[in-house]
């Protein structure tokens, strides 16, 4: 039987042999924004770990997105919460994207076999994607500097409950993630509000935008790793 | 108020402060282990992250201890089951220990302010003493090789529950631990029953080693490292 790992912070990744592997990043509210991009008609989106890096693909015609401490970084055209890539803001566009943790993330991932993006918002795209494919999964969580945090969590347990017929733990923390969810899954924005995340998020004044974040499947779309670059599948 | 984290790992401790902390190591056999050993009379445990330094301690008159992979290391007198360590098996004996995971945990976390041992045996006697201390609390679970293992975060969710009214979890991980713990303490040993470490010992045929190490406060003991060594309290 296949299995599936989780693992709970990109600090680990170096524990994961990651060739064979389709890995999953989910970074809640970056990646919940790549997805809504994606189902807004963007044309790519280019992650990149530094700040500088991003800021110069302006010159390029690049959209340039992302967060640093959970708020927009000064300069760039969008933040990251979801509600910024909807309408016609994106369309045909192609995104330079950073954040604190999801983009080293995906940097992290490289060298898997399939690299894809997940939120609730297309869980039920990664699901078929996932069962579809014939390798051992991966789900990196991209946590809050290092340390994990629940809502990453949350979404790696849901894929781990929704595989759970086809595919199996591997190791503990699919079990401890698939455990949380479950006790989650019916109430996730009050399960997560003494969260340090949505602390945080409450300060920024931005409590809708984890609300839509933990809404699953408002769109049928797949990011994809291609090369360095994701494209909708 | 006072506040309580989880780190989930030892690959981990490099994102925690430890200065000024008081961290409680669990490495759920070893520390079980060390704290029945007190119990019972062991003069003092000095913990060894190599066999080999471990081993030479022999020839100065300690006992050696310790498992490697869960199986005690080959010409050692005792591995990792609480059981080798009741009756006059060591009373007024120094013990040489090392294991996996648990003895690299208590060496990364030496820069604490103070370093004590956990284990259900003893956690009301952990708790107490937190509850007295006036430091903030890391929790530091050993896991396995780096990865996150159920039964170290079901130990570091008992503290955090057993100290809700006083000190304040920092981050997500001692949320996620506390609602594990809670979601199991009725049964833990059911609840453990896929985890990897207990499809592990049962391969090990020592299911009732696990079944002791999960029954809370067979001893009053507190083993606190004082220099290189650890001695009870």
């Amino acid at each position: 039987m296949r299995t599936i790992d989780v693992c709970v912070s990109p600090e680990l990744m170096h524990l994961y042999e990651l060739r064979d592997r389709t890995v999953v990043v989910v970074d809640i509210r970056a990646t919940s924004c790549m997805v809504t991009a994606f189902a807004h008609g963007a044309a790519s989106i280019t992650p990149f770990s530094s700040t500088e890096e991003c800021r110069r693909m302006k010159d390029k015609g690049f959209i340039t997105s992302g967060e640093r401490n959970g708020e927009k970084v000064t300069g760039f055209d969008k933040g990251n919460s979801p509600f910024e890539y909807m309408g016609d803001q994106v369309k045909n566009q192609k995104i330079a994207f950073t954040t604190t943790n999801g983009t080293q993330a995906i940097e992290k991932s490289k060298g898997a076999k399939k690299v894809i993006i997940g939120s609730f918002l297309n869980v039920t795209a990664v699901t078929r994607y996932l069962l579809m494919s014939e390798s051992n999964i991966l789900v990196v969580c991209a946590g809050w500097k290092g340390k994990v945090n629940l809502e990453d969590t949350l979404f790696a347990g849901a894929i781990v409950e929704n595989l759970r017929n086809h595919i199996e733990p591997d190791c503990d923390a699919p079990l401890a993630a698939q455990h949380l969810y479950n006790l989650a899954k019916n109430d996730m924005v009050k399960f997560l509000s003494n969260s340090s995340h949505v602390k945080r998020l409450n300060r920024l004044n931005i409590h809708k935008d984890i609300e839509f974040c933990l809404t699953p499947d408002q769109y049928p779309i797949l990011p994809i790793l291609s090369g360095d670059i994701l494209v909708a599948r």
